[in-house]
Order: C-alpha cells, then structure tokens, then sequence
C-alpha cells in the first residue's frame, strides 16, 4: 500500500478564497508546508471540474504534492490524480477500488469508530475523521467526534488518520497527539490572510507536537 | 460499433415524476415501446445516483433496454450501464473513451452542426440534437434547432440522431421524417397520467413516419 505524507492536508474550497484563485491559494500553501492536496468542487461541472483538476495536478505534480480528488473518481481517473477521497454519500469503497489502477490512493471520512473499521475493513487507504470540532465550512455533519473520537478511532485502526473539522493553529497539537497523522483544513488556510504564513504555522504545530509525543 | 434501438428514447427526471417512482415510470414506458432509458440525476449524491442506477439496470437488463447514464461516467461504469450520456459541459468525448470498456455508448448533446460533426469525429455513437422546440424541462439551453436543424445535421453526419427537447405527439412524426432516428422525451413520458399509453403513442407516431419515409 502507498503511504502519502497526510502531515497538513489542504482541501480546497472556490466559496472561502475571497477571489483568489485556488491554483494561487495552492501555491502559497505547499511553500508554507502543505504535504497533500485536496480539491473539492461542489458545484463544478464534470468538464470544469476535469479543467480544475488538471490545472492543479500540472501544478502540484514537479513539486511531488499528491492531489486527492473529492468524491468524483471519474475525475481523478481522467486526470490521474493520485487517489479520490469518498464520503459517506460517495461512491462505495469496494467499487472505487474496482475501477481504479494499482497504487490509487482511497480515503475515506468516518464519522464514528464503525465507520473508520469498516473503512479499513473494505481497503481504504488512509481514515478523514470527521469532523473533530463543530466547523461552519460543511453542512449537515455528524456531531464532533473532538479528540476522543481520535483517540478511540486509533485504538481501533491501523490506517493513516487525518483529522478534519475546526482545525487550527491553536488546536492543531491536540489533534496530533491524540493520535492522528495529520490534519486536514479548509478555512484555516484557503480563507487566510496569507495561505503561505498560515501553513507554517500549522506545520510548526504539527512538527512539535510531533516531536513533544515521541519525547515522552 | 455497437448500434442500440434509439427510436422512442426516456430521459428520466424525478422532480416531473408526479410522486411515483422512476422505476414504475420506466416500466409502464418500456411495457408501452421505449427502446432505450437514459438515467438523469442532476441533484444526486454520487451514492445515491449508484443505487437507482442498479435498481434500473436490474429491471432494464432482462427485457433487452439498454440503459444510458447522464453525465456520470463513474456510476456508468460502476453498475456497469451501457454507456453514457455527455452534455457540452461533461467529460470530454475522449477521456471517456479512454476510460471505457470496448463496447460502451457514448452519446453527445450537439447544439449546432459543429458540435455534432465534431462529436463524430470524436467518437460519438450517437448524437442528441438539443433542443428541437422550445421546452421547460432544462434550463440555460441553446435556442431551439428545429426540423431544419435537424435536417442540416442530418446531411453533416452519418451517426444515429435522437432529436430531444419538446417533443409530443404532435410533433414527434415531423422529427422522423427531416431525418432523426429517433426522438428522446422527458416530460411527454414522465409527467403523463399514463405513461404507458403515451409511450405506445408516441411509438405509432414514430413507426408511421418511418413507414411514410421509406415509402415516399
């Protein structure tokens, strides 16, 4: 199985980027620290969602960033993205996989422990626990699993485990050691004053809280 | 190239269906002489598409109906449809060729004799000449072609033509005879009090101008 560095995962948001284009808003960000790319395009259509994707994938690939691509496998296999993150109203794991090539990334949000088991179970490749705090970016989500649910959720699987919901630079630490991989955000960095600045200081965040769990 | 009966043609459209299900329309329409179902779904989630699709494809696949997907080339593939519908602001033509199996349809909506001569040089199996009339079915649509639409894209390309948008019984005999092979309907099916009988209209309809046109 490839394993990704999901350390801090950006997923992009057109809606939160104050008139900044998201290839700009990328950029600014994997220079700051940002390890994976997520893009997510609610509204798009097929054709303009393809246009976005391989604009972000002639972007991100000579930097060796992964570009995930949210729900839509007929757009990551166009493209060749690296893999496709599903949710819980997305297309099954088992048939994704079916259809995609050796080596494609499948992640998957869980919004409960038997949600990230069954995950692992059907051969995803890396857990989004979501969401970990109440956050304004998506609608309609479970209640905050908060850093217990991490912690039970690590208990449980073995896969990679990337937080998303709320995160933050003040918050960031927590949700690393409680034991996930990584942190995924939306706002933090797509709706930042200055994406790059941002980045780092979440992965400053991260690094430490690293480095603070294996010291102890 | 695999060539499908194209001559009475269901687009399916949930919000027209008058409370009743996609499945019970499709069946009194198919019982009344369709020959092909495209499943649209614009509101969807992709899961959700996935599982109306097989339902369909279930009660499609035994009594020899081909089914075409809308726009989704992910779910066409994954409960394993006949093949795909694109609009001019889906996958292009050649990224879903490349993704597709041997054998799977491939249709293009043309607005225009361009669109559709480009389609076929493209690959297409057939085209869906939209709109013939006016119709209030889709929105943001081209102005209408018209029978002399039909006729100018009749002489440009050699490929199947399913004339849709607005068409009745009425009208449908007059799209025959300036060329279609056949017509595509929403509502006149959909939102009938009796699907089944309109179908078997609209399929008299058809039968008749074609047995007008090869005798003129």
């Amino acid at each position: 199985m490839r394993r990704l560095d999901y350390s801090l995962y950006l997923v992009t948001d057109r809606a939160l980027s104050r008139g900044r284009t998201i290839g700009d808003i990328v950029k600014a960000a994997v220079a700051g620290g940002v390890t994976c790319v997520q893009l997510r395009e609610k509204e798009a259509s097929t054709r303009s969602f393809i246009a976005h994707a391989r604009l972000l994938l002639a972007q991100l690939q000579p930097v060796g960033i992964p570009l995930i691509i949210n729900d839509r496998l007929d757009v990551a296999l166009t493209v060749g993205a690296d893999g496709v993150h599903l949710g819980q109203q997305d297309m099954e794991i088992t048939d994704a996989r079916r259809l995609a090539p050796a080596g494609f990334i499948i992640g998957i949000s869980a919004e409960s422990v038997e949600d990230a088991v069954r995950a692992q179970d059907r051969g995803a490749d890396y857990i989004g626990i979501s969401p970990v705090y109440a956050t304004p970016t998506k609608k309609d989500t479970a209640p905050p699993l908060g850093l217990k649910g991490i912690r039970r959720i690590r208990a449980a699987v073995r896969l990679p485990l990337v937080g998303i919901g709320g995160i933050r630079e003040d918050n960031a630490a927590a949700v690393i050691a409680a034991g996930a991989d990584g942190v995924a955000v939306v706002s933090a960095l797509v709706a930042a004053d200055c994406p790059r600045t941002a980045a780092a200081a979440l992965k400053q965040c991260i690094t430490l809280a690293r480095q603070k769990g294996s010291s102890d």
